[in-house]
């Protein structure tokens, strides 16, 4: 079709080019290996769901929705937007087909998800995000809360993301601690100490003060908020503050059992740090959050947490623990800083000449052999001049270019980056290991 | 959060329970690994496009198409809708990126789709597209024509589809036919020639001659329309109707280099069917149509075409040829009739059990030493009853069931399909390759 108007990006709708796709797809398919070798199953929900399921969480985020309507009309009973996160219509798939899954069940979603933000540095409109969550029928079991974290620290092994730190609390600990210091209204406190990041300890204790607290409560507020250890450290620096509250006792426990497994199987990986909170009213026990050092203010790159009741249909009551790796914001940050690169635009490894047009058969007879062997390659366009061919494969970084019949042997193939040129059969060739996909490395390193 | 109010499937939009979704992805994979052997780079493009680029086809289509606005306002200049296929956004990409990309351009393109339509057999409205096209600037070899149906026939060649034909025309033989009959508005006769499987061919007849054909013209059109050979004889079956054009001995050269290609590359896949007209009119040579026999009232499988300017900045055009896979009606048929299923719900290959719960961190390292060889697995939820653990890992088709420190020599797994335990190791062991990933196959066969 011929195409008229105005063609520009889309603010907050990211796209890339074929390299940078490149980049994306290889930790996509990190992110689902991963996933995969830790035995949860791959679901994808519909993009709409019911408005009213999307702002039954009750935000001040609903007027970021967006809502879908057919342009002819029609439909007329149905109010759906796009969601804006995997949890609210995984907890719909859960209620509509519990007859069907069993439980435990170990779920990966990873799809688009829309959210009428304003576009800024790691927040987009369109992005992708990567879900493990595992639910159960009326009880879960504590043992999934100190897993989460090691899945995650095990895609971030096999991908060149750079440092990243999971800082995990339990929301038991400020919620005993401050009912032990007589702040009972947790919620409210719990609110004002998840602003430390943004406006500071002054102006956080002052908020205290302005709510009821007194001076020795605020002071306690953020004497435990600060406490930050990568051993089970944190459990004596929250005793000498001398608070006592079985609430505490319990998230102590917990936060210990999850710190404990993440130092014997993810070393150096997780920190308990008693300042997370997670903004989302429905985590009841721990919360993570993870950071890239260097990168604070991009906010956190893989956030979640366990929650009492996923979803429940009035009879039975599903909790459940999940995680989220935001792909999209950190994308954002690896291609935006450059911090990651592909080798190639294209998946191909070869590019097979033509010596004229008439050569197109026996091109496409050596193609259709090393294709059947899993080497990705094209044939050339045209049957330009030779050193055309290769300035073709070299613009899109194809590290072998092949000559049909080229030597009195038969053919021949070049590595272009050396200028190496040797005899080679179809049937039996293949590039180094490293040539046969794309590599996706750490730039500078 | 808790969950409340109506749950139900929205009709259109479909989901899959976790088995079927590892056929879904299964077939993905088999696509996208084609494509990439065939040397075709993936982009994605954003899921919105401004509603005045979507109803540019100026088609009566545009009413189906899915508009997204804000809830809380907002973005008011921007009129935006869901885009309904691969195409429009591509051209789109193409012109924003021309000078960033290299062409010829080989691309493909793997997302979700959303229009309007009623939803009923093979119809959807969220559906997931294959697409393969390969864009040119000024000019488009013609050889890629010839190419296109080769990628669809390997694909379905790794994948259990079951039987399958690619129908193959070119425009330009019903273009030039008519015209060397005295048909001169060749759109209007292709699109009444286009209903004949709709409406049989005594009520075409009776369209053509109100159209003002005469009885001779007529008989003519549906002669040349009944004409399908799996070989080069159509090119006879045409001349022996004695009609005379340049465009028309342009279309049969055509189109006897695609089914010459075919023949030598994919034989027994593609057939010359002159009736094929596909209704869009953006096609300007080789179009494709593809039916499973047997389910011909599904309509094509995958689609597409060549097409003299699929963009155009007003300075440069940018000819192209593609063709698109249903991925969602195809797999609306092989899940919907139980053609085609998964040997399991869950990618684990193992479940890995426990003695008691202090055994969680053995079997937790029994786990670990399984995934970095590639081994799919999970620990049991809980140490319940040893015969509770199998009957987990029976329920989701979970093929082997580990046992640590089972015996006086060590580690033990059991086949639980034939009972046969044996000792083994989580360095060494490694399930039989058909088990390692879940197998999809054609139920049946």
């Amino acid at each position: 079709m011929s195409t008229t108007g105005k063609i520009a990006p889309i603010s907050g709708f990211p796209e890339y080019l074929p390299d940078e796709r490149i980049v994306e797809q290889r930790f996509l398919d990190v992110i689902r290996e991963t996933f995969e070798l830790h035995g949860f199953s791959s679901i994808e929900t519909r993009s709409i769901e019911p408005i009213e399921r999307l702002s039954a969480q009750g935000e001040d985020t609903d007027k970021e929705i967006y809502a879908v309507s057919r342009l002819g009309g029609g439909d007329e009973d149905a109010r759906w937007g796009l969601h804006f996160d995997m949890t609210v219509p995984f907890a719909r798939y859960v209620l509509e087909n519990s007859g069907k899954l069993s439980f435990p069940f170990r779920r990966y979603q990873i799809q688009k998800a829309w959210r009428g933000e304003r576009p800024q540095e790691g927040r987009y409109r369109e992005f992708t995000q990567a879900d493990i969550d595992v639910v159960d029928v009326g009880q879960l079991s504590p043992h999934f809360e100190a897993e989460m974290p090691l899945v995650i620290a095990d895609v971030f092994r096999r991908f060149p993301v750079g440092d990243f730190v999971i800082q995990v609390n339990n929301r038991k600990i400020p919620g005993g601690f401050y009912q032990g210091i007589g702040l009972t209204d947790v919620t409210a406190t719990l609110r004002i100490v998840d602003k430390l990041d943004k406006i500071g300890p002054d102006k956080v204790r002052a908020l205290l003060l302005e709510s009821g607290a007194t001076d020795e409560q605020a002071s306690l507020c953020l004497q435990l908020a600060a406490i930050r250890t990568e051993d089970l450290g944190f459990v004596d620096q929250v005793r000498a503050l001398g608070v006592e509250h079985p609430v505490l006792d319990e998230g102590l426990a917990a936060l210990a059992d999850v710190i404990r497994t993440g130092i014997r199987n993810a070393p150096g990986t997780l920190v308990a740090d008693l300042r997370i909170a997670r903004g989302l009213d429905y985590y009841t026990g721990t919360v993570y959050e993870t950071q890239f050092p260097g990168y604070e203010s991009w906010g956190s790159f893989c956030s979640g947490g366990r929650y009492d009741a996923l979803a429940s249909d009035g009879r039975t009551t599903y909790p459940g623990v999940g995680i989220s790796i935001g792909v999209t914001r950190i994308l954002g940050l690896l291609l935006g800083k450059g911090l990651v690169a592909a080798s190639r635009s294209t998946p191909a490894a070869v590019l097979v000449t033509l010596r004229d047009d008439a050569a197109r058969d026996e091109a496409v007879t050596v193609a259709t052999a090393l294709r059947r062997r899993g080497i990705a390659c094209e044939v050339a366009p045209s049957a330009a001049k030779f050193g055309k061919q290769i300035r073709y494969a070299d613009r899109r970084g194809i590290p072998f270019v092949w000559f049909p019949s080229a030597g009195e042997s038969g053919d021949e193939v070049k590595d272009i980056r050396t200028g190496e040129q040797v005899p080679a059969d179809a049937q039996t060739w293949s590039p180094p290991a490293a040539d046969l996909a794309p590599a996706v490395t750490r730039v500078g390193s």
